[in-house]
């Protein structure tokens, strides 16, 4: 080929709808089973943030019908404050667009989701979504729009108002899909998501056959998560310089001082003298060059303290347990915590249940249940660098000298997860995550490990506690006796309080 | 939280380059071992794209130097034609835009990998990318640019004239990294790079310590990859569209047999008598309601022709079992082929070599190599198709009945490769590249199995020709001394006939 043939060569842009149009296996739409699941996945965790926003106790309805020929059509209703009117064209018909962009937890991150579960359900059936929202007084409106894929924006077919009894929206789409290959996983994945979220409820309806509700299982609402600054090793230049763009300070310091979290006037002032820059520099005078040190030295500082973690909403150790138990039979369950640490600037919290009981397969490890901002994580294990922890943990050590019927549950908490993928299955490989995760497993191991070697004394305990019942009811026999009492006083709660110091839960 | 409050919550849309700097470990950017490893890998693929697009033999030069403070710079020069000096600015300096959007068999496929990997030179190290190129007659040029993040756009530091010997490009990106952690893999990604394109060479130099020239194996060329119009079985409603804005033709059949291959005016009326619409139907009657019957009809029709083959370019026999051989020590080789078949309407042939040899660790399975498109795949190996269908393989009755020093090299051709993830690392679970893989392992293993099962005879006849070879001796020396020459004529090439039909290779 000459070059002049090469120069005929045609360069040209792809939007990003265009991008996931060609790449959907990307984003968890790779084949009509996995559509189903991710469709469901997608609608219940933006339904799930609105009601979290609205500062509700989240009451999920989901309906999926099987209709001819494959096409499933997917309904999720949540009891959030409804939609901004004029943002729903856009939040639901263009990809990379929404309100995740602040730092602080939530489910959803991309604004890819929905929109890609929107244009999944478009280019296999050809039916626009159908958005129904209430926001504020009055009347609801609904929606029906398509994607204009090249040009990454929403077709509005309609617009009309439409009587809503109470705030919230409902979003419907009909793809191609398997609801009968899915139909377990999107079942456990409702399962597992009143686990992390356990004041939940979700009401659900698969095809008129399976019907029912799932929690809440507390009425304790998780956390709020609230927005915050940058924390100083998150930086890079980019960072640095958008920081830059928005601030109105005039000096160095008080730039730092007002962008950042963990840096108030004296550590600003320490980091200063630590990079020998003068305090007192103005904005104005900062070259790219100066910018650049400035970013090398808040990464090599050491004087931070650990980011604030008002911005994350972990799910707690009440309702953990809580999740847990009510979703499994458990005979023991211990829960622990790691964090706040952090991950190039991002806060984490790592939570985690180890449960022993019938309903989990007996096995040399437990058995793992993932999730990440209180989202199960239900595809792609083994590549994840939880299911790696727990590979190398030698559980051995920890009361599995012999199998055990036990689970693990582990969610991580984060403003930003590390998926390794565009369709959020699985955690890549961080440093930071991987050593926490490893020192959390070591503490609830040791938790397993006292309850399985104390499983003899136990037996023992229940012999001594029958006769101590037996002995001190004689006692009250005849005590009662020798007072002229009609009937001996209840002893049980005497033997109870005994035993109470010694006993396990 | 109050619907007023909720009202104040700021909705916003990104660029794909935004959405990249949020998620870079997505693109393959998540640590500094990883991000060496990536950087070659773009580099190195973009210019075996560039040179094969020019039609040479390539040649690639890469330096990769580690400086103080962990900044390593990787340059990469082809032998490819250069590129159109006002491309340059747009090819590097967006996300999302390049010349790869044919329908034809070519490594990269995004627009993403180089950009990505400036993206993140330019934030961990603040240093533009630079590209000197020369295309056609003249000197050549040289770029310095950034990108601006917001904008998904190209920022032009700098465009000078610069003297360039010969055609082709090279492009130096400077970033963050952990070179000793990652040098193995980089090595090893080289090594196999000549498995996948037996015809190029590598020149390497890693900071002036390891250097090596690795390659050619063959003189062949692959096959050129042509473009096609897309296969039938390929649409969707959007695909539809878009192909009927371009058409100039006037009836449906006329649109049928100028847009798709595999369409002839025959099949084109079948098509259309299945589906029961006028092939003389108007394209400007045509409704939403139309295409989508239209589509349907077409995904379920079973008279198209397999995928034409031409927009690709497998390895072939002799070249890939060329570079297996020269790359390791094997005493045994097969090759297989699979395909053309299709997924979703896109061609895929699939190659595999299985090996035997020293090289290899001794395993009850043989080690997998797996490459797309010739490229080597050598993270995320757990999560692969392959992987699963060779777990899946029952190898003990291909020769493993006891442990082989054997090797496993796959490589699947498509102008779609169905990757996992945007860093490219493994391929999805795709129903039709599973049954064929399966099937293809099948044939290599009963080459393998009758191999093994004819060790024994092998044996004995290297006893025999030993044999053979000193009677053959023996006659010759008395036939020559009856016919009074010098000495005896040689006699191995008879043995060698003699055997030549019962020996393996």
């Amino acid at each position: 080929m000459s070059s002049q043939e090469r120069s005929v060569q045609k360069f040209s842009g792809i939007s990003p709808a265009e991008f996931f149009y060609r790449n959907r296996q990307m984003a968890g739409f790779g084949n009509p089973t996995q559509a189903v699941y991710s469709t469901v996945r997608e609608l219940i965790e933006n339904g799930l943030d609105a009601c979290e926003d609205a500062g509700k106790a989240p009451e999920i309805r989901i309906k999926i019908v099987d209709e001819d020929s494959d096409n499933v059509t997917v309904t999720v209703k949540d009891n959030g404050t409804g939609l901004p009117y004029d943002e729903v064209a856009q939040a639901f018909g263009r990809i990379l667009y929404g309100s995740k962009y602040e730092r602080r937890q939530k489910r959803g991150t991309f604004g890819l989701g929905v929109t890609m579960a929107i244009l999944y359900g478009q280019i296999t059936t050809d039916s626009p979504v159908l958005i129904c929202t209430r926001f504020g007084e009055g009347l609801g409106r609904a929606y029906r729009l398509l994607i204009d894929i090249e040009k990454n924006a929403p077709i509005l077919l309609s617009e009309t108002t439409k009587r809503q009894h109470s705030l919230g929206t409902s979003v419907s789409i009909c793809f191609k899909g398997d609801l009968k290959r899915a139909q377990e996983r999107v079942l456990e994945y409702l399962r597992l998501t009143t686990v992390g979220t356990p004041n939940a409820r979700i009401i659900f309806n698969i095809d008129d056959e399976i019907q029912g509700c799932i929690g809440p299982w507390t009425s304790e609402a998780p956390k709020t998560s609230i927005p915050v600054k940058p924390h100083p090793r998150a930086v890079d230049v980019e960072l640095i310089q958008r920081l830059l763009n928005e601030c109105e300070s005039t000096t160095i310091r008080d730039f730092l001082v007002t962008s950042f979290q963990q840096l108030g006037t004296r550590t600003a002032s320490k980091l200063l003298a630590f990079m020998n820059i003068d305090p007192k520099t103005p904005l104005d005078v900062l070259t790219r060059q100066d910018i650049s040190r400035l970013c090398q030295g808040m990464r090599h500082y050491d004087g931070f303290c650990s980011p604030d973690s008002k911005c994350l909403s972990p799910i707690g150790e009440a309702s953990f347990t809580a999740g847990v138990r009510s979703t499994f039979n458990t005979s023991f369950l211990s829960y622990g915590r790691q964090g706040v640490f952090e991950w190039q600037g991002n806060p984490v919290i790592l939570e985690g249940v180890l449960a022993v009981g019938d309903s989990f397969s007996v096995s040399d490890t437990p058995t793992l249940y993932r999730m990440a901002n209180r989202v199960p994580l239900l595809y792609d294990a083994s590549e994840d660098i939880f299911t790696k922890v727990v590979r190398q943990t030698s559980w051995r050590r920890y009361g599995f000298s012999k199998p055990q019927p036990a689970a693990l549950f582990l969610n991580v908490s984060s403003t930003r997860i590390p998926y390794r993928a565009t369709g959020k299955q699985s955690l890549a490989h961080i440093m930071e995550i991987e050593r926490e995760t490893s020192l959390l497993l070591k503490v609830l191991g040791r938790f397993l490990s006292k309850k399985v070697s104390s499983g003899g004394a136990a037996a023992r305990n229940v012999k001594k506690r029958r006769e101590y019942s037996e002995l001190i009811g004689i006692v009250a026999k005849y005590g009662s006796e020798l007072a002229d009492f009609d009937s001996p006083p209840p002893t049980e709660h005497i033997v109870q309080r005994l035993f109470e110091v010694s006993e396990d839960e």
